[in-house]
């Protein structure tokens, strides 16, 4: 039996509220948990058997009429853990319920429209969690540090996507906002690690550097991302990503723990019961 | 360690040849495999393994410029287990690299195009494993029983099929299909199932009576699918899926066996190794 060492729920602890300070924030920590990687990784495991439960039931509340839905969004540097937390997470929960979508950075074509449309195309159907591999924020992150469009295109963004995450939580989507946070010592070490092995290769570009280069602009931007857009209704939770089981294990308890307030109850049946089994009975051969 | 108790190659045993005939087809079978359910399970998860490596390579080849695709069509009446094999196979497997749809009967507004096109428009993009759940089998199954357009116009449906999957193999898209094939009575037991117990209510409906009660009808639709168009290049595996162990374990091993096949190789490095390694080095704090 995995035991829960959590020293009070990681959603209060991971929360930037006003006071957050990214600068100072240790990435290689592991906020509110009061076990070792052992006990972490076990409880992951055993919360994932939960997580599972409940997207079946928000699954069979979408199939049943209802409207509702789940949107985690995931942002972090290159090497943060998007793709793990993905693979382990939401790798524990039936596919059917997933809808995944990644977003790099924008196309010519993708700036040609409003910086919300690629994102409003993706949104999880009811009854789905949808994931967001990046997401609209980085039309405040790389699109900021990169001066894809001017200071004045990208800074009113922040309030647009506050009042855009309100209305979309209105209609029935729970917002749960995630960032990875790697130190940029732990960033060097995984990039070296795939340059170290043939078989990793393929996920490294010279991309990488140029991106590593601008570390000190990306914190700003991500900080900025805290600031404005960490709100009542969708929070932003900050994950010290340097220990991989802590995050997937943070990830996956705030991810349970939301899910577990939705008051997710099994659809009633539609029809009558015992007549269903009736019927059914008389087609026996 | 798993003990691999295939007795040959599954992909034999079950492959629809033209001597197949559905009526006489042993549905709780385990054809070729010699072992129990327990060794079966075992070797399900061992697989799993190889299929995980197999799809990231393939997700690899993909990112790099690879147009290769897989397509995974499962086809089978209500309760043949369908969703099973989604989420008990391809949940072992990285959800990034798994493109999932699922084919209701034709609406309305589908029936106003030409049945392959909402059939294309999930094709699996490169390096993805596609599945689809249902598919335009749809079209000479569910439309011919229920009589949704007329003979004339399904009939010539089978040639156009095998036209159209030859061109989709010839574009890179090695197309895997599979049909779960359960007894009449097993049909039964599992709805009765899902009437006793509330928490499977919603996956029940009046319709599954009615559907149930053409069952002579959708067999025979099936023998001319598996009649007409189980060619060459694209053979229909016919499953027997009374025990849903025995459907899961050999659904995995016909796809990692053919994944296998494909020869798939960890991309080259598309950059000078040790120029990176050198600029990486030089970034550490």
């Amino acid at each position: 039996m995995a035991r829960d060492a959590w020293k009070h729920d990681p959603r209060q602890a991971l929360r930037a509220g006003a006071d957050f300070d990214l600068a100072t924030f240790d990435r290689a920590g592991t906020p509110g948990w009061g076990g070792d990687r052992d006990a972490g990784e076990a409880f992951t495991v055993h919360r994932g058997e939960e997580l599972s439960e409940l997207q079946e039931r928000l699954y069979a509340e979408g199939r049943s009429g209802g409207s509702r839905s789940v949107l985690l969004v995931l942002q972090g540097l290159d090497t943060a853990g998007k793709g793990g937390i993905v693979r382990h997470v939401m790798g524990m929960v039936d596919p059917q319920g997933v809808a995944l979508a990644s977003f790099g950075v924008p196309t010519a074509e993708e700036r040609t429209h409003h910086y919300l449309w690629r994102i409003e195309r993706r949104l999880p159907p009811p009854g789905r969690i949808g994931v967001f591999d990046r997401s609209h924020y980085e039309d405040v992150l790389v699109v900021r540090v990169d001066n894809l469009v001017p200071e004045a295109v990208w800074r009113p963004r922040y309030e647009e996507i506050n009042t855009w995450e309100r209305k979309l939580i209105e209609a029935g989507t729970k917002v749960v906002k995630v960032a990875l946070m790697v130190s940029h010592a732990e960033q060097g070490a995984r990039l070296m690690g795939r340059l170290d092995r043939p078989d990793k290769h393929w996920k490294f570009s010279m991309g990488d550097l140029a991106t590593r280069a601008k570390w000190d602009d990306f914190q700003d931007a991500y900080a900025d991302v805290f600031r404005y857009t960490s709100t009542e209704e969708a929070p932003w939770y900050v994950i010290p990503a340097d220990k991989k089981w802590y995050a997937r294990l943070a990830v996956t308890e705030i991810l349970t723990r939301t899910m577990a307030e939705l008051g997710l109850d099994w659809p009633q049946a539609t029809f009558d019961v015992d007549e269903a089994r009736r019927a059914l009975q008389a087609t026996m051969r």
